[in-house]
């Protein structure tokens, strides 16, 4: 087998920081998704560029498989190691290299995690916008182009990730991008690499866009009777310009488990959730206009959030949502669409998905970055009962078939990985061969992240 | 000869709307720029996508070069066939396909210039923010990565293309991107194909980000003693975070241009343009806190210009910079250099410049959008007189040696053709192998505007 005679030399490079514990394999085989526990066949943790492209070199000449490690947080399989081989933990690479204060971007290395990256940002007046709620690496952020609640304001990981270092399949080490805020200098390969869920290099360092902490940071909830009352405000709110920071929508469902979960208190209705930031008097003003629209849309029941310990519990509730859902039904585990459409078609999208899921009698609470037409329908499963999870993907295929049908994309931020693999012929026709035929151009031997994303090798 | 070959298919195809004629030829070998003229052996004016795949088809069979043109503004000789071949003019294809007010978006054809979508979009409340001065077409905006005065508030192309329709090598037609927001399905293609100067395909559509007009704007002009103290004003104001949609930044020599161009009366030294966008309570607050900024920095003599004619003339200045300083030398021609640095390099870069172009004596009056650290020398030169060239690009040489040793890009939106090809294996190292990759897996046959931005083909 090909990891047995990879080895000997593996074990040379990296001594005690390559195992093949039942433990440590385990502990990466999982993830935070409904996918089987698939172990790697080894696990390394390495510290530097060099012994990551030293590894490639040689799972290269073995044909090893190589699979990318962050914080296994990724919800479509994307760490998982389905064909075997060797996964390459970024834990011990989780150093900030550099923040540039007058440039407003900092060098970190994939394994940080986005919590303690803020965390060590806080005395400099700089933050890093992107928040998909969950404490995920940076590198795996970049990796499968996370985004979350402040996407809508800041963007997503495309937008906010400047240059890059990369181990490519052969082991030779490329850098991306520069320190400048935009340069035509040929192909945009940092854009290639962000999204392309280690498929196409490992990336080893990331020179990340920073902002200015807003002077003023101002969080509401407002209730609506209806769905589409709620949306809709959020479109009008887009079209007049209005610049929201974030702007979540929770269902009814979503809120009661807010209130059983974290005594919310409140009433089971559809919300939203929503944040600005600006100065004093912008903030005071974004907060007069867009109180108007939700007016205008029947909203009501306005909770303002001005100190920083109750905006704190307000996007505590909402990170925690996955959880909260989860516990509500003990044992349970879940399938988290992840469509995103035009807004103009969200409203009808989201009324759409409510009234499929209650024909089919599946509890999945739905909850999402309307900002952005991006919403999450959270569909509960006994994993003892596999005609549940048949029912709930055959649900879930169709959501992704009614976003399509729309001009939208099965996946807003979550990736491919094995998950939405099955719909990436469709959504991209043609285009999709063409992702092929990069995969092939920069992985002939197809061992980087096997069987993810791209079509498969013939 | 191939193109001899291939003309009686050419021709059936697409009957008199493909020539021969030597006018046209010479009127498509041509640009902006100090490049010799070289035309085409062909020049075709499809009117359909279907037309531009039959064209691919029909020139891979032949082995003949595509070279895609749109408006011919280009600066670094993108649009110029230097081995020759089948000029692509998309002139008929120019048309808006649908502006979807709702979604904030618009489909076009890749001929349609900047100033028709927005004469066309006025009455719809939007507009397409991206302004690189020159009435280019959307296509060859795409193809450059072009951005210009406003890329500091609404980004460049890069952030402005949400999807594309693309004619591949051998003649397939595909579509990359949805119309949702954000997608996190696959490697980002529409990002591959922006900025790739029509070396990996021909763009047929684009759908494009469009943005709600300001409901209120201000310009305003101020006057600065020195270099540093204006750059260093812009740099504050980025680093506290007041949205500028424009900020240009001319040196002495550009405004004595201005002053003999069209009688501007500007005090000859350094001044910054700016522009705020927004309510008009947040126009005014901007517009007090960049004064307070400017104050510290020694800045002073703002003239305020809140119509619409006064900042149409103020941009108008700006934007017939490029050809006030040429006429300022009849018979010149120019270099136009487009260093983009670190914004906390960039008083250090231009004053670098102007010492440079001083000592040397090169006339090179210096103007740009500081906003993103990203400047032009504007390098004048006798085309009769060989050795001044020679001078002017040296002096163009070690501006971007400078760039680069800064952490910059040899190019920040005027994109790389043959002028900038020089530079690439510099700037990117062994990633610029991993671009002719690229170009080999999507153009085995190294028929689409060959010779340009990629390694050349062995």
């Amino acid at each position: 087998m090909t990891v047995d005679t990879a080895w000997p030399e593996l074990s040379e490079l990296l001594g005690d920081r390559i195992t093949r514990s039942k433990s440590e394999l385990e502990a990466h085989g999982g993830s935070e998704s409904y996918f089987p526990l698939t172990p790697p066949d080894l696990v390394a943790f390495p510290e530097t560029t060099e012994e990551v492209a030293g590894l490639m070199r040689i799972c290269a000449r073995h044909g090893v498989p190589v699979v990318g490690w962050g914080a296994g947080t990724s919800l479509e399989g994307q760490a998982q190691a389905f064909q075997g081989g060797l996964c390459v933990d970024f834990a011990r690479m989780n150093r900030i290299i550099e923040v540039a204060q007058g440039d407003m971007d900092a060098r970190v290395q994939p394994g940080l995690t986005r919590e303690a990256l803020n965390d060590e940002l806080r005395a400099t007046g700089l933050f890093f916008p992107v928040d998909p709620g969950a404490n995920a690496s940076i590198g795996g952020m970049a990796s499968t182009r996370a985004s979350g609640t402040t996407a809508v304001r800041y963007g997503t990981m495309r937008d906010n990730v400047l240059g890059l270092e990369v181990v490519l399949a052969d082991g030779r080490i490329i850098r991306t991008g520069t320190r400048a805020r935009k340069s035509s200098a040929g192909y945009d390969l940092t854009g290639l690499f962000v999204g392309a869920e280690g498929t196409l290099g490992l990336i080893t360092e990331l020179t990340l866009r920073l902002h200015g902490q807003p002077e003023a940071i101002t969080a509401a909830v407002c209730a609506f009777d209806t769905i589409g009352g709620a949306v809709r405000a959020v479109t009008d709110a887009i079209q007049m310009g209005i610049p929201m920071a974030r702007i979540e929508f929770v269902d009814a469902a979503t809120v009661a488990v807010f209130n059983s979960y974290a005594d919310a208190g409140l009433d089971e209705v559809p919300h939203l959730m929503i944040e600005f930031h600006g100065s004093p008097g912008s903030v005071a003003e974004d907060a007069a206009v867009f109180g108007d629209i939700v007016a205008d849309h029947a909203g009501r029941g306005f909770q303002w959030a001005t100190d920083p310990e109750d905006r704190k519990a307000l996007w505590t509730l909402r990170h925690h949502a996955y959880w909260a859902i989860l516990a509500s039904r003990p044992g349970a585990r879940a399938v988290v669409t992840d469509i995103c459409v035009p807004i103009s078609r969200l409203a009808e999208a989201v009324e759409a998905t409510q009234a499929d899921l209650e024909a089919h009698g599946i509890a999945g609470p739905i909850l999402g970055h309307v900002g952005d037409g991006n919403f999450h329908a959270i569909l509960m499963f006994d994993p003892a009962d596999a005609a549940e999870l048949g029912r709930v993907k055959a649900a879930a295929d169709r959501l992704v078939s009614r976003a399509l049908d729309m001009g939208g994309t099965a996946t807003g931020e979550h990736g491919i990985g094995i998950g939405k693999k099955g719909f990436m012929q469709r959504e991209h026709g043609e285009a999709w061969s063409v992702m092929g035929a990069l995969k092939r151009a920069l992985d002939p031997e197809n061992i980087l992240n096997p069987g993810k994303l791209a079509p498969d090798a013939n």
